[in-house]
């Protein structure tokens, strides 16, 4: 077994700088968490199955929801949001830069059912 | 389904004060989010089947850890550590009091294999 090591977010985040381009930072369970910065928007998609969770560690998320019942949400920092699987959602920053610590299952692709030039299929391990 | 609800961790750690009693505020994939308040010492134990992420979101964290190549760590706030299945461990507050986030499977014991007076078999829904 690797040696037990925590990970501090500030310090990690500060390894990168591009944006809607998650990093993962440790595995659990079947599980990752991840790290992205948002900048801007991102794109609809969803995930056929799975759950993902959106924490924000920095600034403010503005979660798109097409659902007119549901409405756009917006998280502030220390706020997080569970987004079950089949939602379509379109997150982006409120603001200039959000940091955002996310947990899914370890196969979620970040753009979900749309493939295109922001699919990241292989992400990199900080 | 049930709507989409943001969670702010502040919010639910106003709710409740007692330590050592995890409450449930999400859930996703098999996996919950749970909260809990550390104060002293918990005790030696460790999980036969499932990992563990413990997130400071304020205060600070020591982890024992009995391994003599692991020696204790101390996570401060923003600071995570996921404790691999099978690995003992005793949680304890650095300091007064702190706030912690806890990932893992939904039926991870708090306890893990030492059933006791400090054993939470039903956790609230927050």
């Amino acid at each position: 077994m690797e040696p037990l090591r925590k990970v501090s977010l500030a310090e990690k985040f500060a390894l990168f700088d591009d944006a809607w381009n998650p990093r993962v930072v440790g595995a659990w369970d079947g599980q990752q968490v991840k790290l992205a910065k948002f900048r801007g928007e991102f794109i609809w998609h969803h995930h056929e199955h799975e759950d993902e969770v959106f924490f924000v560690v920095r600034g403010a998320v503005r979660m798109g929801l097409r659902d007119p019942e549901e409405r756009d949400m917006l998280l502030q920092e220390g706020e997080l949001l569970i987004v079950p699987r089949g939602v379509e959602h379109k997150p982006a920053a409120e603001g200039e830069e959000a940091w955002v610590m996310m947990l899914e299952s370890a196969g979620t692709l970040n753009t979900g059912n749309v493939r295109g030039e922001r699919t990241r299929d292989t992400l990199e391990r900080i």
